[in-house]
């Protein structure tokens, strides 16, 4: 949605907001980074993140494509930039063909830097010389559809910043006088450069003010971070910095664990002065890094370190088409939410209230996972390394194996092929020794919640939804399940009728007690003035397509890290070939024990360890 | 659906089915008073209804207006009867046009009697002359659209039967002959002649399969109801009469109760012999009265007295086009359900899981209620009189009023203007104490609900759909408050932040604290196996729809027996003109007592009595 929606109801609730600015890393490794990064940074609840434009070319494409992911993978409400520098119209017109087309909803508007080897900037042919006419162009093009942000300059803009304070002033005021122009040509809100004085965006908002600018106007606050990295920036930008700030950094310059310190400190005190002053959020120029920005909200007590209220059990897509819309999603992919999102990315609805009223999960409809927008274990030597540092150099045993289950379940690695969560789920530590235990006989598992029946929705480990509600679950479990222990499983599991079970091997051999058609619920919640809300269901034809997906992994995650043919490699493959994965859901989810009825079957020695 | 697949679905589960027929009553009072009883019928759960065809002209057109309003208001699976006799193919074509986009799929194809004035059956112009051709004619022109139902004669057509032995079983066989045909033509199930001898029955079935005829054949029995008319239809249809029945009647002849009791005896008796010979079902010739055929089924343990599981908390429509796909209604009409269906009878989608995601309830998407479709205390004379003894000849006062809405809680009477449902629903005697109390202060109670925080599919008073799921409830009241009591009563409500309140008078003043595009969940029920199942809910467009409705019912109902100006007329249209309708939804279904704040701030006083 429109960032400025977003600002203007945090504003009416009386709410800070902030959010977190990236930029396009030069290498694939750097993105990769960058969206591990990111995982988490959307977790603490940026009201969006927005991505700076590269200057034309390759860099330009990796930022539509670094934006489409954001908004479509990591799931933030995502605003790129879009610079005049370089940019045709039919450029803009395909960028922005681009975004929309891909459920994003969020410009920044600007003019740029000058072209590289140009003093001052020039239009490019067919391209425009200033923000304001790019603004006019994309509500020309695209109506009220984009939410259009714009630059602000509480010192003026650094090419019009002169020594003479009477020219100064003058440039300041005409600076103003054109930033409301752009507000008036569809700017909706404003995201101001850096600055280090406080009392000069103080005075800016007020001037803004005075000319009848009434849009939003956001600080933009560069946690200083390295002394030589804070020169070159204020120097670029010819930042005005307090002698103060000067003084303390002087006797420090070369500790940079002090001067990181020491900008976390700065920081916040000068959000602080900016929040008593009245500023409705943060915009927090991260440089990609998350720590002096995270540490600073933390300290403003804007983020916590215990997790956000969930509106859903999944994180919602920020994409136009599927937010607030889809409501239904299967959970198989509870831990492969990015494969999830990238199968659908082509639907052309999404199931709202009901899985089986869409007629979803028919197999065909959803597509192969798109590798390129998920974090992949084997795309380059470094991830490599870190696989094979969490799940051993080699794997040499079923012991090995089940010793890399047990390791995640632990939280002593954070990866698992069958997880790009990279941790996990906080409600499976209530059922941590049950899955230690059957993952301890040989079943290794890969996904699981507990029952739970009407819980407050302000539930630390289980809740979501608005205030008010209570929320429900199915116990659910899955794991693969070894070839000799099956008739056993199977056994113990039938003696429980309201368990429903499917099991299926990468052959394809499926064995289960629920209808061919049959949906059934696994989480839903009821909350005040709502319908009821029911994100999360299993059922046959989806299940079918997550399982080629989950034997996949054996080999396409875990086996491809070794050598072909090596015993670590066989072994894989080998539990691939053999295994069955099982899916149980117990539809009694007032008083029954799925996880008992498992550990017991286990224990009663069905299964051979092998 | 088809009757041959619902027929078929017993079978394999090995339940006995059973059917009602009914023929068009000759007068307007007859069809409402029909209809009347077919609500309680219905309500025993017949596989199917089915109604006779008036042989061309009016009768006819009453035929499919009736098995309109069966399938359509009644909602039980409704088979029309139709003959050759005086239908050309347009009139066939248009008959089966009417149905079909009625929602109707059942079609009993028969010859018919001879037109009136012929002995022998002739084909009318452009018509057929036996039922085999107009089998063969239904499948042309629809496919397999429409389930066929025919006759089966066990002891040979009338028209065939001879006293010579060798003719009567040469005749016999060329009947079966002729079954067969029309079985392979496209007859899915046969319902017979009336028949008094059983054994013939069991013959004639096993005759059947010896040609191979396999559908399902269903006995049709006429519960021997009065002498005369069982004379009359025995002679009529050349039925044999064992010895041993004429040998019974004779004594009791002229005892009217007698007759009754022995009919009663007699057909339960020959249905246990059927059913132990392994018939499926039972097809009841009803004579448009229910006392025999429920008394036989009763002897038979195939109805009880207490009500039927409900596979919803309303009853579902039969129509195809609703069902099964209906899925969510607003609770406002859950005792005015004619009212809603005809409404609604031109949606081309009906909400199924959610209410919300099809949009509906925008006020205009309502259609005015059709009239002619519902029971009417004021059309007829007989109705105008019954309505009278129940809500008064006069109505002076208030406490005249409030009397009324007590003897309606209490059972006294079976009408209320707001009620097309004849009784109380059963979960109301829970909540029938604070019900009688408010009433009792001048709170005028039309429908209500008490809270259930998840109790058995299975429980008696509140359970609904299949075993072992659980079924969950918000309190609701809605009820006309007198205008000096309202603050009062609001204050108390707001005083109690889980209640969701609209409030509305006749001029649509609208007070509430609902959002304006709320829809909230009234009943929900989880079940193993499916997704969550949300049959009623509560919003603010319908509100609006019914609020009307609700206000007119004061006039059309009810002050309209009486005179223009006279002061029952006066005093109930005053009600109308001042009370606000108020609907109550309590969103704690945990642990708040919505009856017992509406208690609380009745008896605090806040409202003065009229």
């Amino acid at each position: 949605m429109k960032i400025s929606e977003k600002m203007n109801a945090a504003i009416a609730a009386g709410k800070t907001f902030f959010s977190f600015e990236f930029f396009p890393p030069r290498t694939d490794e750097g993105v990769e980074n960058l969206f591990d990064r990111m995982e988490n940074m959307v977790a603490y609840g940026p009201t969006f993140c927005d991505i700076t434009w590269g200057a034309g070319g390759s860099t330009a494409d990796l930022t539509l494509e670094i934006a489409k992911r954001m908004q479509n993978q990591a799931c933030t409400e995502t605003m790129m930039h879009l610079t005049c520098t370089n940019m045709p119209k039919e450029k803009l017109d395909e960028a922005m063909f681009v975004i929309k087309s891909h459920g994003l909803q969020n410009i920044l508007a600007l003019r740029g830097d000058p072209p590289k080897g140009q003093e001052t900037f020039t239009a490019v042919k067919g391209g425009f010389s200033c923000a304001l006419d790019l603004i006019k162009y994309i509500r020309e093009k695209h109506g009220d559809y984009f939410g259009i942000g714009i630059a602000g300059y509480p010192e003026a803009h650094p090419d019009v910043i002169s020594e003479d304070p009477e020219q100064m002033e003058k440039a300041y005021w005409s600076d103003i006088e054109y930033l409301k122009k752009k507000v008036d040509a569809g700017g909706e809100f404003i995201v101001t450069q850096l600055f280090y004085d406080v009392d000069k965006f103080i005075k800016f908002v007020a001037d803004c003010k005075k000319v009848g600018i009434t849009v939003p106007i956001v600080p933009g606050i560069m946690p200083l971070m390295t002394y030589g990295g804070f020169k070159r920036m204020t120097g670029f930008c010819k930042t005005y910095v307090p002698q103060e700030i000067l003084d303390t950094l002087e006797p420090i310059k070369d500790n940079e664990q002090a001067v990181k310190n020491y900008g976390i400190h700065l920081g916040t005190e000068m959000c602080k002065k900016l929040l008593a002053a009245g500023t409705p959020g943060l915009h927090m120029y991260t440089l990609n890094l998350d720590g002096a920005s995270v540490s600073i909200l933390k300290n403003l007590g804007l983020i916590s370190s215990h997790s956000l209220p969930r509106s859903l059990p999944w994180r919602p897509s920020a994409n136009i088409y599927r937010f607030p819309k889809e409501g239904v999603r299967p959970i198989f992919w509870a831990n492969r939410r990015h494969s999830y999102l990238s199968r659908t990315a082509h639907w052309e609805t999404f199931p709202a209230g009901r899985w089986a009223s869409c007629l979803r999960g028919k197999g065909g409809a959803m597509a192969p996972p798109d590798e390129a927008l998920m974090s992949r274990p084997l795309s380059s030597d470094k991830r490599r390394e870190k696989a094979l540092a969490a799940w051993g150099s080699t794997v040499s045993s079923m012991e090995d194996v089940k010793a890399v289950f047990a390791k995640f379940l632990k939280g002593e690695i954070k990866q698992l092929p069958w997880s790009d969560l990279d941790k996990l789920q906080s409600e499976s530590a209530d059922i941590l020794s049950p899955l230690l235990d059957v993952n301890n006989k040989g079943f290794l598992t890969i996904n699981s919640q507990p029952r739970v029946n009407g819980l407050p929705s302000t539930d630390t480990k289980v809740g979501w939804g608005p205030e008010g509600g209570f929320v429900y679950q199915k116990s659910y479990m899955e794991f693969f399940c070894p070839p000799d222990a099956l008739d056993a499983l199977l056994a113990a599991v039938k003696s429980q009728p309201s368990i429903a079970y499917q099991v299926v091997n990468a052959a394809g051999d499926y064995k289960s007690n629920i209808e061919e058609d049959a949906v059934i619920a696994a989480t839903w919640g009821v909350f005040p003035g709502k319908e009821i809300v029911q994100p999360t269901i299993v059922d046959k034809a989806s299940f079918m397509v997550w399982k080629d997906e989950a034997f996949d992994l054996w080999t396409t995650a875990w086996a491809g890290l070794y050598e072909q043919g090596s015993s670590s490699y066989q072994l894989l493959t080998e539990i691939r070939d053999t295994h069955y994965l099982v899916s149980l859901l117990d539809n009694n989810y007032i008083d029954s024990d799925l996880f008992k009825v498992v550990c017991v079957a286990v224990k009663k020695g069905g299964c051979t360890i092998m």
